[in-house]
């Protein structure tokens, strides 16, 4: 499908190959696309359109018999977008055909089981697009930032990780792995912004800022997650997200493309159609 | 909240109350509604702006602690546009705050269990909005048309439905409970249409047409349904549904009501706003 806007699509210029460095990333910049703010807009609901046809056809194949479902991985800090992601990309498609899960620190139930336990109940179903807000990524970043498990637990869930998505996507799901990431700058005034509106009080947590001190250690530790991680299998996307409307328009394009590479169609009718019209006819209303 | 348009509102028009007929719907009507189709969008516009709003609360109530929810439950046959209501007016809302889920014929997982096994597991979380598509009513309704368990036990189902509504209600839910209704004329057309393009097909079932036979049988189920669990805590609505903006736009309604009843504010800061404000000034980036 044509992206006239794109000098690059996003998928090959957001994708992060093994010279990759997170901390080279121009968090204002906008790869790929030099169109502005109020193209993007204008591209975004085409993407719309085209992510919507395609979802209901993925939710048809699902419907049919099909095994192929989509699953979006979202990553980044407090305030990096995640949110706004979930609202304005995936609100453009019908939510029949999403399965949404945010992961939090781990329950009592889900810390006594392996890492994996709770993202494997949380893949998507045969026909949906799943989207998750934070991960299995999770475990190889809170712990190794904290220190809260030694080194030789965190250091084998890269692999196991690498392992597990092998795994996912042989079953028929296709993962398209996506980091939004924002500049302390960008963070200092989007925390503020949440300090300054009550109606955003209830999504500011004191432990935040705590957090936003240890930036250096999650950078590293982000770093590791990319340089181990993005596999030609599942590879990572890092999103420049300082420009709402850029990461939002990025994302609804790594989407689009992981659709489209389905290269689904309509599934035929498992029934004789002329003879089902003829018995519609025929029936007294 | 000023519904200009509404003569009478959604919920107190289409409640069904002790002397409601199921067989005297006009299923082309509009009630409370004489403004037409294009105000009707303009309309459904605004009370989307409303219900994202008023969902935005109820999950900042739901994230700070609060245990209010809502349930749509749909109910209504093949055709009826269940799956309508759920794209363009779930779809108007945060797809991080909906739990969405369709229940088809039981599993035999779900059979091993009591009927209301799969409702309670399904049922939404503190904060969230929860869409049944087809629920606990299908046990009263397919049961009793096709004869396949002793009547029994599915009459003593409708006081269950009673006891565990008022149990999910007591608990915070507020549950808004509308049946699609439409003509059979109306829903010949439908049938014909999704036999018409080869892009419906996968939503077509040949058994859907013995249903249709069973039309009158369906009507009684249904208006049993209607007399003996329409409640005070838990009301029908009755939705004419040959037009389609009518029945989305009511739902919209009916919906907004119930989250307006909740009168949800925003949560309350459990922080020292200006302590935090300091704090984060006082950080190094």
């Amino acid at each position: 499908m044509a992206r006239p806007q794109w000098t690059v699509p996003a998928h090959q210029v957001l994708r992060v190959g093994p010279d990759f460095r997170l901390g080279d990333l121009d968090h204002r910049a906008t790869p790929g696309w030099g169109a502005g703010r109020t193209a993007a807009k204008e591209r975004m609901a085409a993407a719309g359109d085209e992510l919507s046809d395609l979802q209901e056809r993925l939710f048809a194949h699902g419907r049919t018999g099909g095994s192929r479902s989509v699953l979006l991985v979202l990553q980044g800090m407090d305030t990096s977008g995640k949110g706004g992601i979930v609202r304005h990309v995936i609100g453009m498609v019908d939510p029949q055909g999403v399965q949404h899960r945010s992961f939090g620190v781990p329950t009592d139930e889900e810390k006594a089981h392996d890492f994996l336990w709770r993202i494997r109940r949380a893949l998507p179903r045969p026909g949906m697009i799943g989207v998750f807000d934070r991960s299995q990524y999770e475990d190889v970043l809170v712990p190794r930032v904290h220190e809260t498990v030694p080194a030789e637990i965190w250091e084998e869930r890269y692999e196991r990780i690498v392992d597990f998505e092998r795994e996912v996507v042989a079953s028929g799901t296709t993962i398209v792995k996506v980091v939004l990431a924002i500049s302390p700058e960008e963070q200092r005034e989007r925390l503020a912004a949440r300090l300054d509106r009550p109606d955003k009080h209830w999504k500011y947590d004191p432990g935040d800022l705590d957090e936003r001190l240890l930036r250096p250690r999650y950078a590293e530790a982000y770093q590791a997650v990319l340089d181990r991680t993005s596999t030609d299998l599942a590879p990572w996307h890092a999103v420049p997200a300082d420009r709402k409307w850029y990461a939002r328009l990025a994302v609804s394009e790594l989407l689009l493309h992981g659709l489209e590479e389905l290269r689904l169609e309509w599934p035929a009718a498992n029934f004789d159609v002329e003879a089902e019209k003829a018995r519609l006819a025929a029936q007294p209303w």
